[in-house]
Formats: structure tokens, C-alpha cells, sequence
């Protein structure tokens, strides 16, 4: 009854990678220390013991943590597996395919995956998995870096086909050597920033060796997202073949890019001119209890049909320190809007770079972005806040020549948001994982 | 990040529930040493380090095995859980009320249950909890039952109002004193048996000294199985509440009865006789490859009509066995029978008594019960099987006087065989659950 394999290791390994996959999935930034967070109806703690440039983290032992944040179980992967499934399905609509009847689940995956014993929905090619363990010292993983790059990605790269950048990263990037890296470095044969630095350079070489096929080596050196496979997150997934085999069939998503060296300075938040009897002020925060503006914001977020999107319905201090916050920083502007001389409104403008979205898609610097609560329950529904959207969409890119892009992220469930974007003239550009729910991205582009 | 408890035994104990609710809900005889078992996906192995009288089984690690049957990870409890449900859903029809939309899942209990430590669906009541806890060797504990039965059961019983012996027995006896008493033996405090034999002086007392409320204590003494909760496997299991709260919902099912002295002795199986144009006649194995009746047998089991449901199309030399075997022993007849002159399907007729069955309800000593294939697929779906099955029921309770059920226990998905034991006479008695599959227990009562 011993097969010379380490079961209790093992679950921790593969509690370790659906953890990984969801943090990546989700967008959640990570770093070295306690981390604690929610998965469906599941509380966790665990301490990152490696904070991986390519998402490759290390944890400590993961747990179930109760009311009081105390751990109570180990995590293990089954629970870990029937959480994610079930915060994926939430996540999702009703109607979407991963919530249909013969979708499967990540756990048909694991019951199929244990017997093999695979530890992760998304394996790599057996050979990068060779050149992972095996690899022993940093000089040795450059030598395998440059023989991959020479003999594998370069010839890979110029012989690509087609103009799918998607499936061209997938295949030959974020699934090939930046993984390989990953490992390595948590297992501590490299620093997975050397090694990146490395492939820049490499990259570089070949772009500018080759500049029939710099367009996709560009895109690798200046995107702030990479193009991943997603798993365990995403409407489109499924976990069965048509013929009801169980078969992981990813989705792709992106994921930041660790090859990126970092964005250009973008300047603050402009205040748009709106125009067609709209205002638009910043709020002023005045005196103790912040003065009247901070109360008209209170007020909204303590609205019930603000409070069930936003779930900010806080008390009158804690919002007076939330304006003050964003006032004193550089991300993002919290702006009262009126119509006509009547206070309806509450937004805020920001710069999707200093934003979690910039972790979500291949944003340019000067992108905007907006959230909005319509906060007069008799300003709803009649078209005033997609009249609204509008008016701050132009008047956003008139204040920003340099600005192509204004963005959203509604909930995916919150149709009424959802639309009103849509009315007013903002394209829905898939769909992202964020730490608490998924969004529609939502984007108005300069016409 | 520490909690005092300890979380890698918690996760064996919380498995170790599920595993021995799945056992007893599946009626699955369980002995000491190693036990294989299929649950849902999952193939499952163990050590039975105590095999319980009353189903507190203990187990050593329990192990997920690949194909073959070499332990590939240890099987967390919510793996386990997953399995559970996968398998339960796909036992029941799916428009049963475990398979509803609302319904919930085993996981979704656990996953409610981890932070507040709860280990089992169905837990005892805290006192009896403490009880089983604190109790330290044999002499407390016969004190122990000795005030329990008479200061709680005895007036329980003789207070009791209506005559629902189901809920009675689950309320005052299996998730009472036998419960505590299997957790004294599984402890190492107790041997169960001699506990339980004073269980049945002290109830043998209670019935001659209050023959009025004899009816529940004389059920309890003389019935082969007791009623017990399922918190696994019931097409009527449900785990959320009407308000979407998370909630097991258990339902009753038959457990075998500990306190049960033993079956009077059966006599052997009668070969009935039919009528109405039918013939029967035992099988007959003749030479080494088993003669022509083997070969008939052999060739309607791996017809597919009946392959699909009997799951035994072996080999000739594997059926010859099978049939020596049953030949030889008390348990069953295996059959021919024949329509004017024409074999066409194979039956078994055997003692519930001496089956599996026998663990599964309140059976007498004399139920008889047939297992049926049609074999020559022109005598399908126009009656015949019905007709056959109205012949050798009517036949049998003909041939042993003392007989009064004919019983059959048919997949709940073989609408087919479930519908032609309805259009012979026998009544649907309820579901139970087996090991494979979950059967309606079909019974032909004497008129």
C-alpha cells in the first residue's frame, strides 16, 4: 500500500497550482507575506513564500480559515476545486457555457487528473517539464534559454502563420519559456528577473534580426498583458469534450506581461467639459465630516440600487477618507455630475496604468477609465446614464488628445450597466476576471 | 497561523464520515483489512483498522488508486465529497430532487461545515457527543447505558405518540445509544457487542415490563434493519432549505439492525411451477465447457440488451463457474425458462435472507426474490417478461406456504424492468441503494 510517491506533498502541490491558476485568473495581485482571500463560499489563508514575476508563486500550507480568519482544515484540492467551480459558475450567467448542463467541473477534471496523477489543467510540454526539474544553476538555465530561443522560438516565430497574436503567445511564450522560467525560479535555480532580462535581450536580437516577424516579437517587448490560457475562470469554459469525455478546453485570457520593462509616465485625470446641460465637478472634501459633497456621496453608496453593485455602503467617516484618499493620489478622481443644475450622479475618473484593470488588458497609458453610480433613484432608467457616459467619453477624449481609449468594467450580471455603456457607445470587449467578480470591458474608442 | 488543531487528522476524520455514511447508504458489507471500492469516478482504497457492528468503522489512510489500484494521492475529504455527490446524482433519475437545480451538494455542506468544524452531516446531539468523548473504559459505559435507557429511552418510548416506527427508531435508538455505542467501540473503550447485548437484556426488559409500548421495542429487537438517516445517497436527499439556506436534508433509509439475535434458518429455494404455457428448470452444467444450457446462458449474457443491464458478459468458462457455483450453494437457483416448448430467459431465485438485499429492509426469513433476463430479444416489450414474472411469483408463493413477498430489486434507471414488475403485480416498495447502482425494490405480496 506504498507507491514511493509523496501523497501529502502532492496535494499540497496541487492545491498550490489551482491556487496559482486562480490568482492569475483573477487578476489578484500577490506578494511575499499572508494572503488571505475568498473563493466562492471558501475563506483561505496561506503565506506566499515566492512572489513570482510570472505568476509562478510559491505557498505555505494552504487553509480553510472560519469567521475569525483562524485556519480550521487544510485546503485540499478537492474543496479547492468544487470552490473555484462553483465562484467560476457565479461568476458567469446563467446562460453562459460554463453553466451549462454538460459543461463538467474542475472537479471531473481532478477526479479524471488524480489516477494519472497530473497536478495541473493545463500541463506543459513534457520536455519543458524535463528542462524545469532538471536544470540545476542559473549558467545552466541561460544555456538552455539561448539553445531555446536559438534552435525553437526563432525558427517557431518565423514560420508563424496567420496573424492570431493569441494563439502565436500561447503557444510559443507565456506556455513555453516564461513558464519554464517560472519554475525554475521557484525553485530557486534562478532569479526569474535575470533570466528575464535575458530573453529581452534575445527578443530584441531577433526583432531586430528579422523584422518581417517583428511584429510579434514587438508585441511580447512593449504589450503590458501577455495572452495566457485560462482554466479555471472564464464563461466560455468547459470541461468536457462534445462527446462528454472529460477534457479541459481553456480559454484564453491575459495576463500581465513579465517581459514588459514598464510603463511610460502618464499624466493626472483630467476634468472633461461635457456640455448639453451636463456638470461635472471634482468633490470637495471640506471640514470634519467632509461637508456636503462627501454627505451626497454617502448618501448615494447607502442607496439600496448603488449599494448592490457597488457594495461601498459605509459609514460617513470612512467615505470622507476614501475622497480624501483619491484626491490626495494620483489614480483616480471622484467627481459629482449634474444635469441641468440637479446633483444626480456620482463617477470617478481614473488612468487605467495606476488601475487593477492594467493588469487585465493591453491598455495604452493614456487609456481613461470610468465608474459610475447614477445616484437619484429618479434619474434611472430613462436614458440619463448612457446620456451621461457619453457626454464624459467625449468630453474625456477632447481633454486628452493623446487618449484613444475610455473603459468600464461592469459586472458581467449587472445588465442595466452593462447596456447603458452600451447605448452609449461602448463596444463590450470580452470579458475579465478581477479578484471578486467578473466584468464586461468595456470600451469607447476615439472615432 | 496556528490553531492548536490538528488539521491533517481533521481532514482524515472528516474523509473517514463520509467513506463510512457512503458504506452504510450503499449497504457495502465491510470487514477488517484492505477494502477497494468505486465511488462516483473516484476508485478508492483503504485499511478497515475496526469493522463496527453498528457502521463506526475506522480506516487507515484513504488513498485515491489508478488503474492499478496503486494509491496516487490521499482522497481529502473534499474529493470525497465531490464523489459522493457525482455518484448520488447519477444514481437517482434525473428528475429526482437531488438532481434539481436548487438542490445543492455534498460540497456545498462541507464547504459551509469546514469553518465551523462540523465533521459530520448529520451530527449527534451534544451531550450524546460528550458521552461517547468522555466515557473511558467498559464499566462507565455499561453505567452509562444503564441510566441512559432508563432515564431518557424508557420515557421517550413510553411518552411516545403515533405510531411512526421509522422516526421512533432514528429519533430514540440509531442516532441515539447505537451511535454512542460505536463510537465507544471505534474509541477501543467498549466491545461493541457486549454493549449491545445489554442494550438487548434492558430492551427485552422494557417490553415485558410495559407491554403497551412493546410495539416499538419488539420492532427494534426482532426487525433484521432499523431505520437510519442518509445524508449521502436518497433521491430525495436534498441541501439547501426552501430560503436557499445551506442545509442537509437527510432522508430514512434501512440500516442493518446491530441489536438483531439472527435469522431463523430458510429452507432452501423451491422450483416453482408455472403454468399458463411456461416451463422452468434449473440450470444444468454438464462436462468441462458446462453442456448446452451453460452455452444458452453464455450467449444471452453478452446479448447487449442484457449486457447493459446485468454488466456480466463473461467468458463461457466464467459463466460455467458461476453457475457450478450457485448450483452448490443456498443462496440462489439459476433457471431456465421456457415459453411452449422454447427457451427464452434465464432467472435466479434466491433467499433474501441468504442476499444482499437482506441488509437493505425488514425482510422475513421466508421473501423470495428473481432476478430476470429475457434472453431471445423477439420475446422483448410484448408482455412476455411481465407474463413470466406474474407465473414464477405466483408460483413461488405457491411452492413455500410460509412465504408472503416475492421481491426484485431493478436499477431505478431500468424504466423497462421496473415498469414490467409493476405490470406483473409487484408494488414499488421504496429505493435502496447498493453498492453499483440504486434499485426500487420491487415486492409481490401474498393477495
Amino acid at each position: 500500500m506504498t507507491s514511493g510517491v509523496d501523497l501529502a506533498g502532492q496535494a499540497h502541490q496541487c492545491a498550490s497550482v489551482l491556487l496559482r491558476r486562480w490568482l492569475a485568473e483573477t487578476h489578484t495581485p500577490v506578494a511575499e507575506g499572508p494572503l488571505r482571500l475568498t473563493v466562492g463560499a471558501l475563506r483561505l489563508g496561506t503565506d506566499v513564500v515566492y512572489s513570482s514575476p510570472t505568476g509562478a508563486h510559491g505557498f505555505g500550507a494552504i487553509h480553510v480559515l472560519d469567521d475569525s480568519d483562524e485556519p480550521v482544515a487544510v485546503a485540499d484540492p478537492g474543496l479547492l476545486a468544487a470552490s473555484c467551480s462553483a465562484d467560476a459558475r457565479a461568476r458567469a450567467l446563467p446562460g453562459a457555457p460554463i453553466n451549462s448542463a454538460d459543461a463538467g467541473s474542475l472537479v471531473d477534471w481532478l477526479l479524471h487528473a488524480l489516477p494519472r496523477r497530473e497536478l495541473d489543467p493545463l500541463a506543459l510540454p513534457d520536455d519543458l517539464v524535463a528542462v524545469a526539474r532538471s536544470v540545476s544553476d542559473a549558467a545552466e538555465a541561460r544555456r538552455w534559454l539561448a539553445a531555446h530561443v536559438e534552435g525553437r522560438l526563432l525558427p517557431a516565430v518565423l514560420s508563424w502563420e496567420g496573424e492570431d497574436v493569441a494563439a502565436a503567445t500561447v503557444k510559443l511564450l507565456t506556455r513555453g519559456p516564461l513558464a519554464v522560467i517560472g519554475l525554475l525560479g521557484r525553485r530557486g535555480v534562478v532569479h526569474e528577473e535575470d533570466l528575464l532580462a535575458e530573453l529581452r535581450k534575445w527578443l530584441g536580437g531577433v526583432a531586430e534580426a528579422h523584422p518581417a516577424s517583428g511584429w510579434l516579437v514587438e508585441h511580447w517587448l512593449t504589450s503590458p498583458t501577455l495572452t495566457d490560457l485560462a482554466a479555471l475562470n472564464g464563461s466560455d469554459l468547459r470541461y468536457r469534450a462534445d462527446s462528454g469525455r472529460v477534457e479541459v478546453r481553456p480559454v484564453p485570457f491575459e495576463a500581465p506581461n513579465p517581459l514588459w520593462s514598464g510603463a511610460a509616465e502618464a499624466p493626472g485625470v483630467p476634468i472633461p467639459e461635457l456640455g448639453e446641460g451636463w456638470s461635472l465637478r471634482p468633490v470637495e472634501v471640506v471640514g470634519d465630516d467632509g461637508g456636503p459633497d462627501v454627505a451626497l456621496v454617502h448618501r448615494w453608496m447607502n442607496a439600496e440600487h448603488v449599494a448592490v453593485n457597488w457594495n461601498q455602503a459605509w459609514p460617513l467617516a470612512q467615505w470622507r477618507a476614501e475622497l480624501a484618499g483619491q484626491l490626495g493620489g494620483q489614480h483616480s478622481v471622484p467627481c459629482i455630475a449634474g444635469r441641468d443644475g440637479r446633483d444626480i450622479g456620482y463617477l470617478e475618473l481614473y488612468r487605467v496604468q495606476r488601475d487593477k484593470l492594467a493588469r487585465c488588458y493591453s491598455h495604452d497609458p493614456h487609456d481613461l477609465g470610468v465608474h459610475i453610480a447614477i445616484g437619484e433613484p429618479d434619474a434611472i432608467g430613462r436614458g440619463v446614464g448612457s446620456s451621461l457616459l457619453r457626454a464624459v467619453a467625449g468630453g474625456l477624449l477632447a481633454a486628452d488628445r493623446e487618449c484613444r481609449r475610455v473603459v468600464a468594467e461592469p459586472n458581467v450580471h449587472n445588465g442595466a450597466s452593462v447596456g447603458a455603456f452600451g447605448k452609449a457607445g461602448f463596444g463590450r470587449s470580452g470579458e475579465v476576471g478581477l479578484p471578486n467578480k467578473n466584468s464586461a470591458l468595456m470600451i469607447f474608442e476615439r472615432g
